[in-house]
């Protein structure tokens, strides 16, 4: 058997967030499909070790926001390669829930979904949780994130040669918004996601 | 709820086939996702009123092969726009078989998987079947069939204005194979998937 032929199934990429009582947290993920309609069903596998897994085995809500390509590789960072169990990552955002008090992406997501669970099963590994979808909204027309796209364009390349270049703004790298000016005020926070300068990388004209 | 939001999820494309008995057919599907690791499973939709679904209840194994760029649409439209239930789509194919003896795609394909269903669960229009890998083989290095892609670039769009073109080939509209030359002979058989000279299209120069 060649585990390879596996890499070639398509996915998109997705930010899971889930809250039990005051316990919230989120997670990057691969996996959600519509599974049937009429009542519309989504599946989504969860890694079981992940902290959004456990949480959301005793909440049974969660929001599945469909990241598009205008997102950084920063964003996917924050919330995919660090743990809820260390690091409040939804405490310090300002994003907006839907209308259960879970929150969903504000900006790099295209579309978001609210998901109710209505059964899992544990698979070793991951647990499946196939979910009823109990409200959904289009946030943007830009085009759904690909696992193929985040690996060709956003995930970084090794560094190129620096070269003498002006510095003509600076991008935050969780929400991508962009400061024109080649200086940013310390104090400068980001008016989309309230991220602080340190936050922030510069632009080279 | 805007139901469109869920348009937004990514989908690979996929050619799902079963064997019962005697009985076998194929269909195109395109929920199928890998829900966990050790052991490797997976997870496909079927539609439950399609033929294929049902011959799939019956026997538990199946091939899902993963579709490429340079499936044509007419393979689509064979294997995904006809009912086995009419039409034996599998009978005058020469495709490969896996150990099991379960055809899978011999051309327009960049993988298959052997899979083997270990739990299914009725969603009311669709069944959910959880299947362990059995067996999988890299076919090609061609980039996977996406949904979005085969919207874009497979599916023909409204006809072009007719020009004043010479015939410099055929294409076989099930296989894409090529055949060179102004005239197709009449009892032309094509070498890779056996239809004959009129499942060909001229190709201009």
């Amino acid at each position: 058997m060649d585990k390879k032929a596996l890499y070639s199934l398509s996915y998109g990429v997705f930010l899971l967030a889930t809250k039990s009582g005051e316990k919230a947290n989120a997670c990057i993920t691969n996996t959600g499909i519509q599974v049937a309609n009429d009542p519309t069903r989504i599946a989504i596998s969860v890694i079981n070790s992940n902290y959004t897994c456990e949480l959301l085995k005793e909440s049974g809500v969660f929001t599945l926001s469909l990241l598009d390509q205008s997102v950084s590789f920063d964003t996917i960072k924050y919330f995919g390669m660090q743990s809820g169990r260390t690091v409040d990552k939804l405490g310090d955002l300002p994003l907006p829930e839907d209308a259960r008090g879970i929150p969903y992406m504000g900006w790099g997501a295209c579309a978001y979904i609210s998901g109710k669970v209505v059964s899992s099963q544990d698979l070793g590994s991951h647990t499946l949780f196939i979910a009823e979808v109990v409200d959904a909204a289009v946030l943007s027309d830009k085009e759904p994130l690909t696992y193929a796209y985040y690996q060709s364009d956003i995930k970084p390349k090794p560094a190129a040669k620096p070269t003498e270049k002006k510095i003509v703004g600076w991008r935050c790298t969780i929400c991508n918004h962009v400061y024109e000016g080649a200086e940013l005020p310390a104090d400068y926070t980001c008016p989309l996601c309230g991220h602080p300068a340190e936050d922030f990388e510069p632009i080279y004209g």
